[in-house]
C-alpha cells in the first residue's frame, strides 16, 4: 500500500487486431491511461477559486419518489406508435445510454396492441379454467400468499433487431435498433403452483393466455413451458410491475419471445390445442422461402451488441477506450463473447461481468486502444449450448430474407477517422 | 405433463414451531393451498358478464419514461427532515412494500446534510491530489473511457435500525425502521485505477473524500479499502446515478457504512492522517460505557428482517402464507437465514434466492401455515464468516445502550389473533 508502482510505460497486451487489449489488462496496475492515453488533465487548481456552484447554496429537499437528473433527458424510450392508433406500437430501451445489466423499469421497452389499460388491482382477478378439475379465480391478495421466486431475466420482442433484414443498414442509435430487449429482476408465483391448484386434466396440452387490455391480447403457450419455469410476475425490480409492463400481473416465460409474456394477465384457459390467435398466425411467425410459415418459434437465440461505443457516440481522438456491450441467450447462460476490431479477421475474448445468469443480460467489456484509423467493431456471443451468433451472411444463407422476426446476426459498427460511428453490413 | 397428480391431501412438512414448513415444500407438487388454505375462490363465472372495464376502451399511449401505477402511492420513501433545514435529514426505502432484492432507484434511501445539489455533468470534475506524484482532474467524459465494473451491492446508513436502541419498541412499518438500506446494481470505475494514475507516494495512508454539496460533506477513507473494492460509481441500476444518490458520481465502498460512500464526489485528497471531520468524530462513532467513543467502525455487520408479513400488514385469517425477508452482511455472502415462529424456541432454515452475492441483499423465503394463534416471528442471519446476528439482549450486553449507530439485533414481530402485526422486544 505504501509503495505503489506507477510504471506507466508498462506495455499493453494486444491480443487481436485493431487495438484490442487483453481483458485482464484493466485488472493489472499502472495503465498510464491518463498519462499516455490523451485524457484531458488540468493543472493543479487553486482550490479556493473553483468551488462548484452547487456547494454555495443549499440543495433541493427530499422526495418521495426520485427521478433522473434533468441532464439525462436523452436517456428515454423512443416511441414508434401507429399515428392512427396511438396505443399500438413500440417504444425502445436506450441501450446505448445504459450500463450494467439491469434496465430501469421506467425504460423497459413497450409493445402494446391497444395501449396501457388502467387497472384497479383490488378488482383484478386471474381466472384459470378449461381442462382442469377445479377452475379457480385468484385475486392479487390471493397470489401474494403463494410462494414466490425472484429471477433476473431478459424479455425480448421477437421483432427486435428486425432492421437487420433491411437491404441497407439502418442508421440509428443502438438502443433504437436492438432495444426491444430489457432485463429486470422479476418476482412472482411459479405458474406450475397455480396449475397444480386447478388440477390439470390428462388431455391438457396448451394454455390460452389473455390480457385485460383493449386488444384482448391472447396467445397459446405450451403446457410444458408453463410447468417448467414460467412465472406469474407481480414485482419488477423490487416494486410492483409498472403499468406498461403488465400491472398488476403478467406472464414471464424465461428466454421466450416477449409476445408470450402476456401483460395484464387475467385469464388462462387450459386447452387441448392452440387457439391460433393473430399473434401466432399472421404475426410472430417465420415466413419460409417456400411461402409457408413456421409457427411457434418461441426461443430467442443468442445475441450480442456493442453498446459503447456505438452510433451516435463520438470518440475523442486516438487513445484508450473501453468496449462494452450486452449479450444474452434464451437457451441459458452466455459462455463467451468475442470482439473484433478488424472486421472479423481476429477476435479477442471479452471479460464477462459476474453474476452470469441464465436467460439474463450479461455485460461484456474489453479495453481497446484506438489508433485513429478507420476500422469496424463486431461482437459475437456463444451460449452454453455451444450455439454461436452467426454473421449476417450466414443467417441469410440459412433463413433467406423473407422473414421479419428473430434476427440475431452479428452487428458491425464502423469507426471513422473522425471518431464517429455508423452501422454497416460487413 | 398429461397426468399431473393433484394429491391435495399430501401432508405438509412442519420443521419448526408456530407453523413453519420446510423451505422445499413449495418446490413440491400439490400443496392444496387453494383447496385447503382458505383462499377466496369464486364460482366459475359466465365470461361474458365479467369483462374487465380496461378491455372495453383503448388504453393510454406510450411514454418516454415510465412511472409506477397510481394505485401504488403508498410505496414511497418516508421523509424525516429537519424542519428548520429541509435539506438535512433522511428518507426511508419502503422495504415492507418491496419484493426481490433490487431497490428501484426512485426508492433508494436518502441521507443529505444540505440537500441535493444541482450539478451540470459537463462542468463537474473529480480532483485527486495530495500525496501523489501526478495530481489529476477527471471530467465525466474522462471517467467514461476507463474500465468499469458492475456489482449488485447494498448501501446502508450506519444509523439504520437505530430505533432498536429505544426503550420501547417503535411501531412503524418495517421500511421506516430498517429502510436506510437499499440495494442497486452500481457501475463505475475502480478507484484503484485512478489512484494508479496519480501515483501514490509512500507515505499515503488515507483519502479525504469531499462531495460537491452545500454541506461540503467530507470524510476519511483508509487507503486499503480505496485500493481494494471501492468504485467511483457513475450508473445505478443501468442508468446514470440519480441526483439524490450522487449524480454524476459517487463513491461506493462495498459493505461499509453509507456515510463513507460520498455522493457528488468532486475531490479526493491523498493524506497521511484522517481529517477528523464531523462525520467521523461527533457523528458515526460508537459511544462506549466508559464515555469514550470508537471511531471508524466501518463495516456493516450482518442483519436480517422479515418484510412480509410485518407491521402494517394484515393477515386474512388462518392458512398458508409466505414469510419473506431480506438479509445482508458487510463482510461477504449470507450463508444462512433461520426463521422462528415461536419466539426463538425453534428455528427453521429459509430458502435463499440465487444469486447469493457478497455485500448484497439476499432474499429469504419460507412457507408458513398460521393457525390463528398469537405468536412471534423472528429471523436471524449467519454470514460466510460464521458471524450470527445477535438477539437484542445479547447486543446490549456486549455494547451497552449508550450507542446510536450499528444496531443489528434480531427483530421480532408479534402476530395477534386478529392478524395484525406489531414490533416487540421478546
Amino acid at each position: 500500500m505504501t509503495d505503489q508502482p506507477n510504471n506507466i510505460s508498462e506495455p499493453e497486451e494486444a491480443i487481436a487486431g485493431g487495438g484490442l487489449l487483453d481483458r485482464r489488462v484493466f485488472l493489472q496496475k499502472s495503465l498510464g491511461v491518463a498519462a499516455g492515453g490523451g485524457l484531458l488533465l488540468g493543472s493543479l487548481p487553486t482550490l479556493a477559486g473553483e468551488i462548484p456552484s452547487g456547494m454555495k447554496v443549499p440543495g433541493r429537499p427530499f422526495s418521495n419518489y426520485g427521478e433522473p437528473s434533468p441532464h439525462e433527458k436523452e436517456a428515454v424510450r423512443w416511441i414508434s406508435a401507429n399515428s392512427m392508433a396511438p396505443g399500438n406500437g413500440i417504444s425502445w430501451t436506450p441501450l446505448h445510454r445504459l450500463e450494467g445489466t439491469i434496465t430501469p423499469s421506467g425504460l423497459h421497452f413497450e409493445r402494446h396492441h391497444n395501449g396501457v389499460p388502467s387497472i384497479d388491482p383490488d378488482q383484478h382477478q386471474l381466472l384459470i379454467h378449461g381442462l382442469c378439475r377445479n377452475p379457480l379465480r385468484f385475486s392479487l391478495n390471493d397470489l401474494l400468499r403463494y410462494p414466490m421466486v425472484s429471477r433476473i431475466l431478459f424479455v425480448e420482442c421477437g421483432g427486435n433487431s428486425n432492421a437487420g433484414w433491411h437491404d441497407e443498414p439502418i442508421q440509428t442509435p443502438a438502443g433504437y435498433f436492438h432495444g426491444l430487449a430489457s432485463c429486470s429482476e422479476w418476482t412472482g408465483v411459479p405458474l406450475s403452483t397455480l396449475l397444480d391448484e386447478v388440477g390439470l386434466l390428462p388431455e391438457a396440452r396448451w394454455l390460452i393466455a389473455e390480457g385485460a387490455d383493449g386488444a384482448a391480447m391472447n396467445i397459446s403457450i405450451p403446457l410444458e413451458k408453463a410447468l417448467d419455469d414460467t412465472l406469474v410476475a407481480l414485482y419488477q425490480n423490487g416494486e410492483r410491475i409498472r403499468p406498461e409492463n403488465g400491472y398488476p400481473m403478467r406472464l414471464i416465460l424465461p428466454g421466450w419471445e416477449a409476445v408470450l409474456n402476456v401483460k395484464w394477465l387475467h385469464r388462462l384457459q387450459v386447452a387441448r390445442e392452440p387457439v391460433m390467435a393473430r399473434n401466432e398466425t399472421a404475426k410472430y411467425t417465420e415466413l419460409q422461402p417456400s411461402g409457408k410459415a413456421h409457427q411457434f418459434s418461441f426461443i430467442m437465440e443468442a445475441k450480442s451488441i456493442i453498446t459503447h461505443p456505438s452510433p451516435g457516440h463520438q470518440l475523442k481522438g486516438p487513445g484508450l477506450y473501453q468496449i462494452s456491450g450486452l449479450a444474452w441467450s434464451g437457451r441459458g447462460r452466455v459462455s463467451k463473447v468475442e470482439v473484433s476490431a478488424d472486421g472479423g479477421k481476429s477476435w479477442a475474448e471479452a471479460a464477462l461481468t459476474d453474476p452470469i445468469l441464465p436467460k439474463a443480460f450479461t455485460r461484456f467489456r474489453l479495453p481497446w486502444r484506438w489508433d485513429g484509423s478507420a476500422l469496424t467493431l463486431k461482437s459475437r456471443v456463444t451460449d452454453e449450448t455451444g450455439y454461436r451468433q452467426p454473421e449476417r451472411s450466414q443467417l441469410i444463407a440459412e433463413r433467406g430474407k423473407q422473414g421479419y422476426f428473430h434476427y440475431n446476426a452479428i452487428v458491425t459498427w464502423a469507426v471513422s477517422t473522425d471518431g464517429s460511428l455508423s452501422h454497416v453490413y460487413a
